[in-house]
C-alpha cells in the first residue's frame, strides 16, 4: 500500500509557510501501515497540478492532495481535479445546506455568493462534510484506488482526515492492511550524533531484514528513529523492543524519552508522582519555560506560577533580589540565579523552583558574557540551591528554547 | 530562472518532522527572482532520490538539495550524489582539518573515525564549508546549471545558505537575475475570507497581467498576498503598491501589519513611540504572552514583566484579588479578568497590564462556561478597565493562541 501527497499551493513555494500538512498527513498514513512514497508541492497553476496528478495517480493507490479549496479567484484544485477525472462539476445541495448554515452560526444570515462554489461537487465523488470550514473534502474511489483532496487549513484538514479519510481508507483496504509497519524514536539530551552512534555500534550487528535506524539531530537533542515491518503487528513489536533494548543498554542514560514524549510532559509525570509542586522565575526565556509546562493539559496540578522578572526592579520588587547583588554580580551571574530561584521557590512556597538569567541576544553581550551565556539554578526546600552556567549558539529563539531545555533536564535529573 | 528543490529523508515521509527547510529555502530563492517549481520530498532510498534527481536536473536551472549528510549509515545522499553525476569521492584535507578542528572545540580530541566520510567530495564538486556543524555543503556548476546539497539540519542548513549558496547563484546567475519578483502580504485581524474578498471586489477590475493575489487563512487572521513580476525591481514595486493602495482603501481597518510583522512586533513599536510600558498577568495561556512579547530583541525597553498565576492562591496571593470574587464570580469571569489586570498594573507600576484567563481544555468546562471561554482585561492607569469575552474553537494550543493575539489586538486598538 503505498501513497503520494500532493500539496497545492504557491504559498508553499514561496516559502510563505511551512508544509505542516504534509507531515501529519504522512504520520497518519504510515500508523495505519500505508507507506508515503513521495510528497510533491506544487503551486496554484493548472498544468503543474495535471502533470503531478498523472504521475502520482500512476504510481500509487492512494493519492491525497491539498490546497487550493477555498471560495476566492486563486482556488483552482477542484476544477483541475475535475479536469482531469473529466468529470463535470454539480451543485450538492447537502453541502450547500452545510455552508449556509455555517454563515448563519456566525450570525451572518446572508451567505457571500462567492460560497456557492464551495458547494460543487465532481460528478462521481463524495463530498466529505467539513465541520470546521466551508470547503468540503472530495473522495474518489476506484479500481481498489483512491483520490482524496482536502482543504488547506490545518485544522479543517486534521478534522477531516479524522472524521472521514482515516475511517474510509480502513474500510477501502481492510484486507491489505495486514501488513505492519512500526516506529519508535528514542529522544536524547545532552549527547552529540556521532559519539551516540559509536556508543551504540555497527547497525548490521543488531538490525535484521526490514528493520532500519535513523538519528536525527535537533535542537534539543538526538533522537533515534527505530522503523521495522512485519507480517503483523505483534511481530513489529517484539522486533523493536529487541533493537530497543540493545540502545537503551549502551546509551540508556542519556534517553528521557519516546515518540511524542517531551521533557514538559517527563516532568511533569515526575512532578506529579512524587506529589511535588513548581514555580519559576523568568529573566531571558520571558515565560517560555512557564509556557512550555502549562502546554500540559492538567499542568495546575503541579505548575503553581511564576515570575516573568524580565527587568531589574522585578527582580528586586518580586524576588527579594537585593540590589547590591545586582550591581555587584550583574543580573546574568550565578548569585543572580540563586537568588531568582530560592525568591521563587520562598514566594510560590513550591517543592521546587526554576530560575533563568542570561543574554539571549543578538545585542547585550559583553567579552566576559557574550550572547548565549545563561545561568540556571534549581531552588529546593532543604537543599542547597543548584547553579550551572551554559554557552549555547545559535540566534535568540534557539538559545531561548534551550535554555528552557536545559532548566527542565536539570530538575528532571534530581528527579530520578 | 527555475529552481527545485529535494528534500531528502525518511523523517519527513513518516511525518516525524516538518518541511521547515524547504520554505526557508523557497523564500530566499524568492527574493533573489528565482522561482521555485516544485519541492519534491523523498526518502532515503537510493532509486528514489536518483529518479527525482533526474527529473529535477533536467526541467530546472538549479536544484538544491537537503538531508542525508550525516555522519551514520542512513546518510547515503552524497554517494548518490556522485553515483549521479558519475563522480568519485575524494578525500578533501581541508575539510577533514576543519572536521578535527570542530571536535577540538567541543573539548573531544579524538574525532570518532566515522566522521572522516563528512570530509569525501565528489570530484569537481565546491565544498561550503560548515562552521555550525561537521557535514560541508556541495556545490557543482556546469553550462549555467547548479546543484547543492545541504544538511537537512536547519540551522546549519540557514548558515550555509546565507555564507555560500545565496553569494554563489548571484554570482553565477549575475545577468539572468534581472527580472524581479515581488511580494507583499497584508495581514488583517478580525474578518473571515469571503468577507474580506467581497470587500474587495473582482480582482480582475485591479489586477493586470503578472499580478495574483492570494488569501491565506490562518489561526490569527487571513493574509493578503500580493505578488507581482516586472522589468525591474522599481516596476514591480509600484505596481505592488498601487495594489496594496486598492486594497487598503477597502479593508484597511483590519490590516495590522505586512510580510513578517507579527502583533506583537507591531505592539512594541507602538508602545515604544508613546514611552508607555506594559506587564501582564496570564493564567490560561501560562506564560505565552508574555513570551511572545519577549521574543523581540530590546523588548525590555517596554515589557516590564508579569505574574503567571496559573493557581487561585497565586491570584489571590500575588495580584491582590479577593478570595470572595472568585468563590462568587469564578476565576474565569469578567470581575476576575478586571482584578488581575488591575493587580498586575499596580504591582509592576506600567502604563498597561493586559489580563487573560480562561478555559483552555481540553478538561475544565462546564455548561455555563465551555472550553474555549476566555476573559481579557486591558487595564490603564487612570483610565476605567475593559473586559471583553471570547470563545474560541479548537484545541489547547489553538485556544492559548487566540487568546495571547486577542490580548495583543485588545491593546493595539488602544494605542491607534
Amino acid at each position: 500500500m503505498q501513497a503520494e501527497l500532493l500539496s497545492i499551493g504557491d504559498e508553499l513555494l514561496i516559502g510563505q509557510i511551512v508544509n505542516s500538512n504534509a507531515a501529519y498527513i504522512s504520520r497518519k498514513l504510515n500508523e495505519m501501515g500505508i507507506e508515503v512514497s513521495r510528497v510533491t508541492t506544487i503551486g496554484d497553476n493548472e498544468e503543474e497540478i495535471l502533470e503531478a496528478m498523472k504521475t502520482a495517480w500512476q504510481h500509487n493507490d492512494i493519492v491525497i492532495a491539498t490546497g487550493g479549496l477555498g471560495p476566492t479567484h486563486d482556488d483552482i484544485s477542484k476544477n483541475v481535479v475535475a479536469k482531469f477525472f473529466k468529470k463535470r462539476l454539480l451543485l450538492d445541495l447537502k453541502t450547500l445546506a452545510h455552508v449556509r448554515a455555517r454563515f448563519r452560526s456566525f450570525g451572518i444570515s446572508k451567505m457571500p455568493e462567492i460560497n456557492i462554489g464551495q458547494a460543487m461537487v465532481p460528478q462521481g465523488f463524495k463530498a466529505l462534510r467539513n465541520d470546521t470550514g466551508t470547503a468540503p473534502g472530495l473522495l474518489f474511489h476506484q479500481r481498489q484506488q483512491t483520490f482524496i483532496i482536502l482543504p488547506g487549513v490545518p485544522h479543517e484538514m486534521t478534522f477531516l482526515m479524522e472524521k472521514w479519510v482515516i475511517p474510509g481508507l480502513r474500510t477501502f483496504y481492510r484486507k491489505k492492511l495486514g501488513s505492519a509497519i512500526l516506529h519508535r524514536t528514542l529522544l536524547t539530551v545532552g549527547i552529540g550524533e556521532s559519539t551516540l552512534a559509536a556508543r551504540i555500534g555497527n547497525v548490521h550487528d543488531f538490525l535484521d531484514a526490514g528493520a532500519t535506524l535513523a538519528f536525527l539531530p535537533k535542537t534539543s537533542g538526538v533522537r533515534v528513529r527505530i522503523s521495522v515491518r512485519a507480517e503483523s503487528a505483534t511481530k513489529a513489536k517484539s522486533k523493536v523492543a529487541r533493537i530497543e533494548k540493545h540502545i537503551r543498554d549502551r546509551a540508556g542514560n542519556y534517553i528521557y524519552g519516546t515518540d511524542s514524549d517531551t521533557l514538559e510532559g517527563m516532568l511533569f509525570q515526575l512532578l506529579k508522582k512524587r506529589k511535588a509542586t513548581l514555580s519559576v522565575a523568568e529573566s531571558c526565556t520571558g515565560g517560555m519555560l512557564s509556557m512550555r509546562m502549562t502546554n500540559i493539559p492538567g499542568s495546575s496540578k503541579v505548575f503553581a506560577g511564576g515570575i516573568i522578572s524580565y527587568s531589574n526592579s522585578v527582580k528586586i520588587k518580586e524576588l527579594g533580589i537585593s540590589k547590591k547583588l545586582i550591581d555587584s554580580f550583574g543580573a546574568v551571574s550565578k548569585e543572580c540565579a540563586l537568588a531568582m530561584a530560592e525568591g521563587a521557590c520562598k514566594k510560590f512556597g513550591t517543592t521546587f523552583s526554576l530560575a533563568i538569567t542570561g543574554i539571549a541576544g543578538p545585542g547585550g553581550g559583553t567579552k566576559d558574557k557574550p550572547v548565549g551565556t545563561i545561568w540556571i539554578a534549581l531552588a529546593e526546600a532543604g537543599h542547597p540551591t543548584l547553579a550551572r552556567s551554559y554557552k549555547f549558539a545559535g540566534d535568540r529563539s534557539i538559545i531561548r528554547e534551550r535554555s528552557a531545555d536545559s532548566a527542565m533536564e536539570m530538575l528532571r535529573r534530581r528527579l530520578l
